[in-house]
């Protein structure tokens, strides 16, 4: 076994992680500079997998209480994930307090030293000795390849009853992937499988609407929860059961439920479990073997960028145009100045003359155009900040069939134009699924239909 | 003095808060549910009043775990900060779990009740059983005014060192008021004021080398800290100093820290504190008084959106173009088929065209493209996941100044897009700033400088 081959697994009659801990280590955590999001993710993680989170510790970069937190929750939980301090420079203590939990000196692995030479080398660096100082461990750690970044992970035992530790990078783009690859896969979670999650996500209906749809499946007791959370305009129904029969069980109990309040809330379900409103669209359109183009005002891109974000999106993105002045608006994507004089940028005829000359200009099926006040200035009585415009425009035989419709968003500006994506991401894709009664998410008065040439 | 006054402050001798550890509760924070916000908000909070907060805690609504929680963490700091728990459900535990800490009973407290059922009857509802327990506390607590929600705090101490414990509401919309009215007046820092803190953000340095060149200042030890912490190819250096002279002279520390650092890391630093590359992207060009449009492929609108968010960004961005696919490269920026045939659609030829077709097409003084293979498909040999080219054109006399650079950038499609976005902004911000010397991050070779006519 090389230095850096994890532990062999142990045989199957290993105790169990009935509860794991979380412990984030970081100054800029204490000084309240940085938000710890890790903690929250690993957490979800571990749920799903049926490994109950029983507590979340932060310190900061201090290696006395670093190494006390260390001893005191691996007391208290078989498994433990530490998050943060495994950089190169002297604030990162992950490294020595393991080592003093151990009882142990740092000693270099020659493989993790290998593989951070060559990661420099890729990028024409050399290794400093700061460098190789993330290649040491504790005696008795592996450590775990991080394929997206300088710093290895470290897996070792410890404490009286030989918690499990695993110390991951702080930054979520390496944490992540090296918790999927090297953590999850090493779950031993006590009731194995008989936990079932489902989620459900929705778009277009308020959610004390959706609540009460379903609040004979919310309430509590029983050993399944229903609830519902909101974010940004998408809510999610999550359903969690537990069965002592096992995971056949509960998985089929969670589907009961599930088909109980997909029944229930269409037409706004969109999708299920890790299934994003950008994804779904993707989907659709590859399905349906057509293109889309996008024409952003306000949002100046982040509707191309949030589909973009789909992997496979070529397949169906054919590309845009970011019209963020007037002139832009005119020269790109032949809005007339009669139409920008006449209604403002922010109107509805606006967006769907943006939305015809958009799929004037390109071979796509759809296009997609946003326009609006996203703040913090610009609004007025007539149009205050959040006044949005969408139009959906479909080609067909000369020219384009265009529904648009005006929106008032809550929020700040980010808010605003995240939303005013979502909201034209929605329009489309209930357009695709051949919903065409519900109005899209913060929506005011119906839509207006009509038919644009192309000239 | 009534059950619902504070306890006397006591005299000017009463012990320092020298540190202070925050304890969060909930199921929901535990199950990734729920981001608790409240623990880094309080730090900012006592960091800012000169109590140094040393542990972060967070558990779940269990009564053993809960008062086990307390009785480590009032050991460990002389105040403790608790949020949550203090609802009318049976899984609100804070209650129980300081009359555990105390070995005390849970009285009624008249003030409580009377407030509590003054603030329902103001509503139209009766004081039910279940709101009843909302008004009972310890009996060495005294309750504090919630303005904002039927839930007083509470204020005792407890553990060997007699610890103040301030209990709070989980709502932010409660805890931040009530922390301001009830916690923040308490405060006993060590140092009265003598605390100040300022970052520095960096680009185009590798963490190790910046580390490096101060780590005379990073060193441990003395009244101040520094530390650097990386995000996304952003660095952050943090200077907090402390000072017993008082608030001037530890302003005073940071500045000559920061000046230091500055003088060290120049021409890396692009800005301080709250500001953002694209926040002083935004600044630079308003400055300077020109206009930027943006070419985009495997971002599709990212950079566009990230320079966007800024307020007031609409005095310095056109827009531009999402070109994804190949054929609105040629059809809406002018990118010759040959170049695309001979070096491909990611190649610097090809960003030097989007960049210089995308001026010629506007009345923008700057263009930005970028083009790459954000993966996780789509890589080869030659040009793997994460190459990513990017332009800056510059318009002069009769065309366009481009300069453009190849970059290998690690991570998963979502980090390889958002950092190309932060390589385009920091090649021109260190262009506005007359910074020519230094490779932007993730440069692989050296940049290519041509000049591109319009035709």
């Amino acid at each position: 076994m090389s230095a850096s081959d994890p532990p062999a697994s142990g045989p199957l009659t290993e105790p169990a992680h009935t509860a794991a801990a979380v412990l984030s280590t970081g100054d800029e955590i204490m000084l309240g500079q940085l938000q710890d999001t890790n903690a929250r993710w690993l957490s979800e993680r571990l749920a799903q997998a049926g490994v109950p989170v029983v507590a979340h510790m932060a310190v900061g970069d201090d290696l006395a209480r670093l190494t006390a937190a260390l001893r005191g929750l691996v007391g208290q939980a078989p498994l433990v994930i530490m998050t943060g301090g495994l950089g190169p420079t002297d604030g990162d203590l992950t490294r020595a307090a393991l080592a003093a939990l151990q009882g142990e000196p740092l000693i270099e692995d020659p493989a993790a030293l290998e593989a951070l030479r060559a990661r420099l080398a890729a990028r024409g660096r050399a290794l400093s000795d700061r460098n190789r100082r993330q290649a040491t461990r504790p005696v008795s750690a592996a450590c775990l390849h991080n394929a997206h970044g300088t710093a290895p992970g470290l897996r070792l035992r410890a404490g009286p009853g030989l918690a499990e530790v695993f110390a991951l990078p702080g930054p979520p783009g390496e944490l992540r992937p090296m918790f999927l690859a090297h953590v999850e896969p090493a779950l031993r979670p006590a009731v194995r499988g008989g936990l079932a999650t489902t989620l459900l996500h929705l778009a277009g209906v308020p959610e004390s609407d959706a609540a009460e749809r379903i609040a004979d499946l919310t309430a509590r007791g029983g050993e399944s929860v229903v609830n519902i959370t909101a974010s940004g305009g998408v809510l999610t129904v999550r359903i969690r059961s537990a069965s002592a029969l096992g995971p056949g069980a509960a998985r089929a109990e969670a589907e009961r439920l599930a088909a109980l309040a997909r029944q229930r809330l269409a037409p706004y379900v969109f999708g299920a479990d890790a299934e994003t409103l950008q994804g779904v669209l993707v989907r659709r359109l590859a399905q349906a073997g057509q293109r889309l183009a996008v024409a952003e005002s306000c949002t100046a891109g982040l509707l191309g960028a949030t589909i973009a974000s789909v992997p496979g999106a070529s397949a169906v993105l054919d590309g845009g145009w970011i019209t963020y002045s007037n002139g832009l608006k005119v020269a790109q994507l032949g809005v007339p100045e009669a139409t920008l004089a006449q209604h403002g940028a922010v109107s509805v005829q606006t967006a769907a003359q943006m939305a015809a000359g958009a799929l004037a200009r390109c071979a796509a099926t759809h296009a997609l155009a946003v326009t609006g006040i996203a703040g913090p200035d610009g609004g007025t009585p007539d149009k205050p900040v959040g006044t949005v415009c969408i139009a959906h425009a479909q080609r067909t035989s000369g020219g384009a069939e265009v529904v648009s419709r005006r929106l008032l968003i809550a929020g700040d500006r980010q808010d605003v134009r995240e939303r005013a994506c979502r909201a034209a991401m929605s329009a489309l894709e209930m357009h695709l699924r051949e919903e065409r009664s519900p109005g899209v998410l913060w929506q005011i008065g119906p839509a207006t239909r009509e038919f644009q040439p192309f000239l």
